[in-house]
């Protein structure tokens, strides 16, 4: 069978850039967007380097055409995504620029060039403020607490109107945090920067006792490549995730142990890291076990497996 | 006490013109703007000469700089919108951007002039195609099948999202459809502009038996004046409607006994009216009913009502 030229927006992030070399490695041609604002180019280096892969840098929120840039593709992995959850209001339009209008025009994008396939990283903090854990996809109609949660509740509103309307094959992926080779921003990457600079201090943003759920990389890169050819329904939403959540106060302990550091820890803001900082995050992933998919790696491995990629990637932190 | 100033989006619209005429009539000082895109300025031509009331013509989405149109105010009820459901899928840039960005401008613009409560126009179409009726407002996480539906999901978002990050105090109402004076668009409408061009032919979207429940606009009007000042919670969403639905086929033969016509009738299209239409929308009132609303108006009535606008209003059908 020949095998399909697929998009991925988002090509040189953290998860973009990982399933970009999955998928290359899968026998499929890929084209990568990616505008270069938080992707970064020595994340593709090698993949530049492949004659399978094609790299535009263009922005899609500014870029006014993008139906030539999505000719020829049969499948679009949709990452590209303002993911800074913690300073959205503080920037009150990126999200929705970002998220929500690119979104808009990727699916614009894909009707002109008959593309039915989208496969979107969509997050757990769609859920908002849960009351009920693990929670499950079909949890009660959320209210959200965040920016960035609202973006991507509408992208999902989008792609599931353009499942019905234009027969879109959808899938959408709901995740915890993703940890790994080439994370770089986060709670981890703010915590290993502040303990170059000194490591005797440590700020902590809310009390230490939120507790979120992790994923490694290679774990959320698998669950996508697994239901690619396998959407029962026209419009598929998993969430993933570990089984297991920490508190941050957990991952600290972690963190310390593996850099053999042993600050002093200053706690600010209360409860919650800040607004719209979620108490707990942890996911029921019962939909995707059921077919065939679960994760490999333990919360732990992902820290120690983060901690060993900036320890070997300083550059990151400048 | 002092009355408060008010803006009202979509104000020479069905919904925002009774509003505003409702507000004034309380002592607000009301100010209006509308695109007159849908809404009509025969709608507001009493308004207009009441001292109390400001009209602003401006286009919410074009408007680059809406801070000074919303300048002094206290409340903002947004009721501006795309609410052609039907045919969302041939133009697939107007919700997202008259429902949508509008709606981020509106709470943009609120945020910067420091106004922090908001009362917004939803609609039951939000829950897609629910499985369990009456529905209620925690009803699970809905997936969307129009992209009216998508906006509006969008919107109630981006205010919950302000509600938390902001400060803001809003109430979102869940409407089913709405009927009575001024009634403009819609099945009715399009019903009787069929038997005004021939009163022997009528074309009916879907198979007839979509269940639809339906609420009378000044029901309407009044549960938005009632929650004005009772906000429990910092984010109240309150379904609307009455406690009967009723089938379209129903819908007709009251029209026709009405006027006194015996139509053939053609069936169009399946068990659905449209691309997104709902089989069945049945709200669950209780909550908004616990604070002491209930419409006071039956189905019967209100198309009884809309009739007799349209027979004094064929200006309209022009």
């Amino acid at each position: 069978m020949k095998k399909k030229k697929v998009l991925v927006t988002g090509c040189a992030g953290f998860i973009g850039s990982h399933l970009s070399e999955k998928l290359i490695a899968k026998g499929y041609f890929v084209t990568g967007i990616d505008n270069l604002s938080t992707g970064k180019l020595n994340f593709i280096k090698k993949l530049k380097l492949n004659k399978k892969f094609k790299f535009f840098k263009i922005d899609l929120f500014k870029q006014k055409n993008l139906y030539k840039y999505f000719k020829g593709n049969q499948i679009v992995f949709h990452m590209a995504a303002n993911a800074d959850v913690k300073n959205g209001f503080l920037n009150p339009k990126k999200d929705i620029e970002q998220n929500t209008i690119v979104t808009h025009k990727v699916l614009e994008a894909m009707r002109k060039n008959r593309i039915k396939r989208i496969i979107f990283a969509s997050t757990g903090s769609i859920y908002g403020e849960p009351k009920i854990f693990p929670t499950k996809e079909n949890y009660s109609f959320p209210i959200q607490t965040s920016l960035y949660g609202s973006s991507k509740l509408a992208c999902e509103g989008l792609i599931q109107a353009y499942s019905y309307g234009f027969g879109f094959d959808s899938t959408i992926f709901r995740f915890v945090s993703i940890m790994g080779k080439r994370y770089s921003h986060g709670h981890l990457f703010d915590f290993y920067k502040q303990l170059l600079i000194n490591k005797n201090h440590l700020n902590v943003l809310g009390n230490g006792l939120q507790k979120k759920s992790y994923l490694n990389i290679e774990d959320c890169i698998n669950a996508m490549i697994l239901t690619i050819n396998r959407n029962k329904n026209p419009i598929e939403i998993y969430n993933l995730g570990t089984d297991r959540f920490i508190t941050v106060n957990h991952s600290i302990k972690t963190i310390l142990k593996i850099l053999n550091l042993s600050p002093k820890i200053y706690y600010k803001g209360g409860d919650r890291g800040w607004i719209g900082d979620s108490p707990k995050i942890y996911l029921d992933t019962k939909k995707i076990r059921k077919i065939g998919w679960k994760p490999k790696k333990t919360i732990e491995e992902s820290i120690k497996e983060t901690i060993e990629f900036f320890n070997h990637n300083k550059w990151l932190f400048k």
